[in-house]
């Protein structure tokens, strides 16, 4: 079955000129309007104008033009079925074959302007309604909704003559109630943030194909990863393809170093929990630091360093394995060292922004949603119990271990001496557990000074005095924790006895 | 602004005629086609019929009725600019300035039938234009897409006599948004479907919010839950509020506890890792094996039972204290027991089946999906590698302790003896150390035989043969691991040489 006639309604004009030789070629009748017609003039094919189609002129600024029951028609009778032949023939209608159309930029609209009147002179009408016409009737209709489908359409109409295949006309159908959901979803999404619905009664996520993954968590399952912006602006500069798990990883690794101050903070991650994580100017340091926390750990997992790696910092680490290096950028002679490691991934995170989004698990047949948990931490977040107080060098290696804790699975107890990790005990039912793990690593693997203050930090309270005891007899001075537990004030008097300093956090932060 | 005339075309009836009664005070006149100009007339209100008032007839089966320039030019035009009322005055068109619609039951229609022209006829293309083109115009014009809003319209018109507010229309214009955003997803997702789309160019997500939670995981994040279900299939029969954490602690136990054998497993979960878990068909006996695996972690968690839960089980778990009991079933009389627990919930699983959902994480600016990993295990995923083979029964006791392995987060090590776990090790971003907290647990909590085979898990393989020694000095008989280490072969010797089974796994589990 051949094509006919093609309506063409396209906002973004790009590349259009060649599928108009093709459908000139097979002598395809093209309907058209405004600007749309006006370029395929220009460019020197002939067309109907739409109004003198319909005989109904395009009126309201151009917010009525194709909502046309003899253009609607045209669409979607159905071309085996006698009594819409009929009927058509009885208007004298005709059967459009092809719809062409690409929306209104809503998306672009909203990402450049906030002018609310110009952004819903935005919201297409027109546009969509052909296009779900056509989508419906695609058995005897073929749609086209994005440019990068015009060479298929090319394909297709030179394999068969100036036809389709109905294989293909269901694909671009698909694709089309993909765009038109995604369309209106954008919409819904813009009215619910000018609203501020941040938990609206209907949830619409709707993201693009960033790439497929080799699997997911195992090579059984399948995996992908999706987004709504053009990038994650993250740039691999080296090596094999990302997996699921080193972009959960690298995840766990942004989201604590974009909080870190810049430029000092080095961070290594192994199975979504950082296993040591330091903070110096001195970035050799900062790396080292973060490796002996736990050199065994580390192995086969992801740094990341929020400074751009120079040649002696990259050395070092390339006399460990690991799956990914991430920094905000990378020196020329790092790129040299690392040539022949062609599997290692360098991944450049200097234009990665962190921001508020929600976050998102799915359950069993549901899906958990909560906003994010990464502001940044100030003094304001926390409170000395104790009678002994921290000076503010003190205050700010609290926060650091304090941070270092909420990016650790939950039960986390982290123990830290001048910016670095010295102990890391996380994900465990118990927080006592944690409180032993932290102590055991610490004792395993660091160099450290008794007589320097020892922070250890929770990410929830002490339901009893029993973790604080251990930490305590392991040398901790200084504790940090969130307040809210029934013992709190024994926990104060047990400080003030051991004449260690505590400090109470206004938030908790658990995270499984 | 009074409203002067309304367009209904509703495929749900219900309710409508309360609403007539309140458009007919206002003096709003209706206009209508098909079975709802029949359902608007029998109950007694005068109605134009769309064909007469576009004076073109309702053709092609009832897909074109209402796409037509009088109506949509009715509804679109700016009531506060000159050029659009002079022109609609000249064509002789008037104002539409409510529009009343809910489409053909698209997602009913897949979940009662497979015949896909049935499907596709019942997508609707009027009904979501006519939405869109109100919405779009909300200014100046009311949408209605959903019955529960009738109450809603009918309080606007009340106080506003026979008008709207403005804040009123732009709720109204952004649900109505939800709506046919949703819609066209759901049509996309069918049409991926039937093409076996498992990882679309686009991925389009639509739930509806079942239940705003009191916060996140923490308490300064917000949270909610979301499902495309109509419920989750879980009824909470008791007891406070399900949080953010016990939702997620409850997929943890569903995802275990719907893979273990019917009518015997007690699963105890604390912080969305297993801290316990026991197949017995003895009840009682299940139930405290699961607790005293690790009865300090167990404080606080939450219980769930594959099997109708009877007083003397409940007797024995109320001497601890949960936050939640999940059960296929509960005997009238546990709800007695649990009366004077009001905090306590309680929630009935048995209607709960497992699928297989994709799972999706998000990231940062994105979203990771995965397909589940919930199959069940039977002996074909394994293979005994060692010399010395397993007996059928201690084939069951292996794929018990390895699902258990599957559902702690990585890196886990179980350890267990006939069908209750010893020690569980698990979020270890080393494999050894998840060994080592695994025996250290076996040790000191539980009882158990030298005798009988001890069996441990591991859900991925051991990469040094390390791991394997700690266990097997520590008595372990049985070994689990998935193959793929380069040291295999060594590990298959060092297993021979000690005397032990070692069995390979055909898949990995991370868990993350």
């Amino acid at each position: 079955m051949k094509i006919r006639s093609a309506l063409i309604s396209i906002s973004d004009k790009k590349e259009i000129n060649n599928l108009l030789k093709v459908l000139s070629k097979y002598k395809i009748k093209l309907i058209s309007s405004g600007g749309t017609f006006k370029k395929i003039k220009s460019l020197g094919y002939s067309c109907f104008e739409v109004s003198n189609y319909t005989n109904f002129p395009e009126i309201l600024d151009g917010r009525v033009k194709t909502l046309h029951p003899k253009i609607h028609s045209g669409i979607l009778f159905k071309r085996n079925k006698k009594s819409h032949k009929k009927i058509l023939k009885k208007l004298n209608f005709e059967g459009i074959d092809l719809v062409i159309t690409n929306f209104y930029p809503f998306q672009k609209t909203i990402d450049t302007t906030k002018v609310h009147e110009k952004i819903i002179e935005n919201i297409d009408i027109g546009g969509p309604t052909l296009v779900r016409s056509a989508a419906k009737n695609y058995n005897d209709v073929v749609v086209i909704t994005k440019i990068s489908q015009y060479k298929k359409l090319i394909n297709e109409l030179n394999t068969y003559n100036g036809g389709t295949s109905l294989k293909f006309r269901l694909r671009m159908s698909r694709e089309a109630f993909g765009e038109t959901a995604s369309y209106d979803a954008k919409i819904y999404n813009y009215f619910n943030s000018i609203s501020n619905q941040s938990i609206p009664n209907k949830f619409i996520f709707e993201a693009d194909l960033l790439e497929k993954l080799r699997y997911g968590e195992n090579p059984h399952q399948t995996g992908a990863i999706y987004s709504n912006k053009e990038s994650l602006k993250l740039t691999k500069l080296q090596g094999k393809d990302l997996s699921y798990n080193n972009y959960n990883d690298i995840f766990a690794c942004l989201n604590l170093g974009k909080t870190l101050p810049k430029n000092k903070g080095t961070i290594i991650v192994k199975h979504a929990n950082p296993s040591g994580v330091s903070m110096q100017t001195n970035h050799l340091r900062s790396y080292l630091s973060a490796l002996n926390c736990d050199p065994i750990s580390a192995f086969g997992g992801i740094v990341a360093c929020n400074y751009k790696l120079n040649l002696q910092v990259a050395k070092e680490i390339s006399k460990n394995y690991y799956e990914v290096i991430i920094a905000n950028g990378f020196d020329k002679k790092v790129f040299k060292l690392f040539k022949t490691k062609k599997n290692l991934r360098l991944v450049d995170s200097s234009n990665f922004k962190l921001k508020n989004n929600q976050k998102i698990l799915s359950g069993l047949n549901s899906l958990l949603m909560q906003s994010s948990d990464n502001f940044f931490f100030s003094k304001n977040n926390f409170k000395t119990v104790s009678k002994i107080k921290p000076s503010k060098k003190l205050m700010d290696q609290v926060i650091f271990s304090f941070n270092v804790c909420r990016s650790a699975k939950s039960n986390a107890i982290v123990i830290t001496q001048d910016f670095k990790t010295l102990g890391i005990g996380s994900g465990q039912p118990s927080r006592i557990d944690s409180c032993k793990i932290a102590i055991e690593k610490m004792k395993k693997f660091n160099q450290f000074n008794y007589n320097e203050p020892l922070v250890a930090a929770s990410d929830a309270f002490f339901p009893f005095i029993d973790g604080i005891e251990k930490l305590v007899q392991a040398g901790v001075t200084t504790i940090v924790q969130p307040y809210g537990s029934i013992r709190d004030k024994e926990i104060i008097k047990f400080a003030d006895d051991m004449g260690i300093i505590l400090i109470f956090s206004k938030t908790r932060h658990f995270n499984h």
